[in-house]
């Protein structure tokens, strides 16, 4: 009975759809953001032909060169294996270059290339102002309570 | 001068990297929450052999019998293409079954059965208990302000 009553609903395809316990779940909210978030980013980052992870890959091997990528994989919270072919298509188009280190074969340095740092430049203008947008949904004191609840949920000491 | 400095901080692979202006965005930080929530949820769940992303769908799926996969996709943000590996696989472990539509056969149905039931509901177990670790790091009124936050920075009308 209570199915087919919820196979009738279904077959409009509405939006009254059961989400059980999920829509409760700090952790399944913090994922509907993101998703959303990121959709507005991927749209803005499309004609560099980058992504939200791209670019915050490009934004650390700029801001420390000569990073490796098992520390860019770690500070990003990245796998490795999916770190390997973003550094791979940045490096075939000419964005970054890797370096072998003289002291560590094994371990190859990235530096941002000229192109790079071009793309950057722009891809950033549009990050912010994708960002600008997500923000200013929040006020000024709304963000700053964001921005702690989130460390806090991560286990961070709260500074404040 | 500045960058040889860099590079000389980088060889120790230590934490203070710079990461330019992504901690300051919104977007960043509810990408880095979302990612270490998501790495909890995953180890959670990998003795089911699903991911969050899985156990989303068999959620839906089950409280929904009957839904599309063109629904489901929109219910979760999720694209279609994305979707259909997720799908196949539910079904191949014979946790779903898709069933042909009289009224259309280009939509197919989706129901659980009943071993996805039984996987679905130890699984649910491990969620709530990750849920609750996660979640147990902030009151019961800071979850509250972070819901509400959440659902203010996805464009959501506030019912409060």
């Amino acid at each position: 009975m209570r199915r087919s009553a919820a196979v009738a609903a279904k077959e409009a395809d509405g939006p009254q759809l059961d989400f059980d316990e999920l829509p409760g779940y700090v952790g399944y909210q913090v994922r509907r953001a993101q998703t959303q978030i990121f959709a507005d980013l991927e749209a803005a980052l499309k004609e560099f032909e980058l992504t939200p992870g791209s670019f915050g890959v490009l934004t650390l091997i700029r801001a420390n060169p000569g990073i490796t990528q098992v520390a860019l994989a770690a500070a990003l919270g990245i796998d490795k294996s999916t770190m390997s072919p973003v550094i791979f298509r940045l490096e075939s188009r000419g964005l970054i270059r890797r370096k072998v280190q003289l002291d560590d074969r094994r371990r190859h340095a990235l530096f941002i290339e000229k192109a790079g740092e071009a793309v950057f430049i722009t891809a950033r203008e549009r990050v912010r102002a994708a960002e600008a947008g997500v923000a200013a949904r929040l006020t000024k004191a709304e963000q700053r309570v964001l921005t702690r609840l989130l460390a806090k949920l991560m286990g961070r000491a709260d500074p404040a």
